[in-house]
């Protein structure tokens, strides 16, 4: 296996075999995604949602407010497409415009339908061991670890970061795979000490080529989770050039986690439609 | 302050002050705990509880099934607390009886009666560091920190036991007060090195004197979550003994962690209670 864990490749792999189970499906699966203003940044990952979605089979439903929406009216669009039985996917695209309260909105998302994990039942039933709906990106990140047959159990994982999208889901998946887990984030002391003793590496602060050659061990595995963009170029939380010389394995920027965090959505969506398929019979 | 923590005493303050607070009510808080079968243990458990909640004046209501009920009941019995809008408090006693699933009934608990707080959806609101109802034991341990005045921002913490019921609510407690965590568990390699590493060490494993005196560093502070018991006497899962020399602070048992998690129930029936009160004017 290569040293660069290529997550393109295993994205288009997922894509393709989701494409073969649609293919059988009477009624087409649907995603829901709803936006509020237009943020550049969001109306390029949406757009990439829907060529997803395009790709495999999946009917794309985009539901666009204004900023000066009322947020009653987010609700109310939410029940809707709750009670749809159409619908069997449901994503609010953040970041929120200022005034929305994006964490009120979500938890309005039936757990059933919450395709992105980010309700607060869905997080509890991850921590408790039980099946639910998984935020994709830590989702994408165990999949591609389970692709390159890194085995977990016992192992150091230090995650960098604690965010409610990436690092506490992802310690409830370490831990189910029985790893060692330690969380570091802004306030921690001595950061390298815990770095160093990785195993495996996850990194998500949103700071470019944050983590140093010295600050990983030879052998790691560095998964990172950084999209940090300066004069158009990408560039990753991890000085990518010259850590890689010194691990064992390492995902890349762009091409890394950011394609499986799409791949894992489209996952989410026709597993949460054959659960309530299964259900209707 | 004293090298041994003592949680007796500042259980007996705690109880003391709900006690206060309670003679201002008019209508009496009221704590309801299921009980299936006579488990011994579960008998004496119940008891403490009994005994503090009439210390403090809060009623307290057992139920209690055979281990013949059929779950059917006992959920409708579950149904009828959560409606009674004399009930503020929900409680089932664990360990159940075999053929029942805890789990199962736990999560048909009211939310805002789930006084142990071991519903998913609690758990999922800690992890989201919103209020919720707290899970005793993990509450307790953080009361105890704070009352000795131990500055978490930063420090490594290094949690030993990933259960349901200690460790998995203490990496978001611990996590929301800026502190960073390890958790270590039965399958953790070179345990040792984490629990060395450990500004403060929790230890909920189970077994008798688990954690030596070569396992913790100088100045640590250590938390003994463990209660196992031999010829009649108790002991912790930390060789208290040897391991005391070396620390700078640690919990004895009994009188460490025990009495703070009755003290952490009672802390939660008034403060579900008040919660629900003002819901009704």
């Amino acid at each position: 296996m290569s040293k660069i864990i290529d997550g393109k490749k295993l994205k288009e792999e997922i894509i393709d075999s989701l494409k073969k189970e649609v293919k059988h499906f009477m009624i087409k699966p649907c995603l829901a995604v709803i936006q509020i203003g237009d943020d550049p940044a969001s109306n390029t990952y949406i757009k990439a949602k829907a060529k997803a979605c395009d790709e495999i089979g999946i009917y794309f439903k985009h539901i666009k407010f204004t900023e000066e929406t009322k947020e009653i009216e987010v609700i109310n669009k939410i029940i809707e497409l709750n009670n749809d039985e159409y619908v069997h996917g449901i994503l609010l695209q953040l970041p929120l415009p200022d005034g929305f309260n994006a964490d009120k909105l979500i938890n309005y998302i039936a757990r059933n339908k919450d395709v992105d994990g980010l309700t607060d039942i869905n997080l509890g039933k991850l921590y408790n061991n039980k099946p639910c709906l998984i935020s994709c990106t830590p989702q994408g990140i165990m999949k591609l670890l389970e692709h390159e047959n890194i085995d977990l159990e016992g192992k150091n994982v230090t995650i960098v970061g604690r965010s409610n999208l990436v690092g506490k889901p992802l310690i409830g998946l370490m831990l189910n795979k029985n790893a060692t887990v330690t969380v570091c984030h802004s306030k921690t002391e001595n950061l390298s000490k815990h770095t160093k003793n990785a195993d495996v590496l996850v990194v998500a602060v949103g700071k470019k080529e944050f983590i140093k050659e010295n600050m990983v061990k030879e052998d790691a595995v560095v998964i990172d989770v950084g999209i940090n963009k300066e004069d158009n170029k990408l560039y990753g939380d991890v000085d990518f050039n010259k850590v890689k010389t010194k691990v064992k394995k390492i995902t890349p920027v762009p091409g890394g986690v950011g394609p499986m965090t799409v791949a894992m959505l489209m996952t989410n969506v026709i597993n949460a439609y054959q659960k309530q398929q299964k259900k209707s019979v």
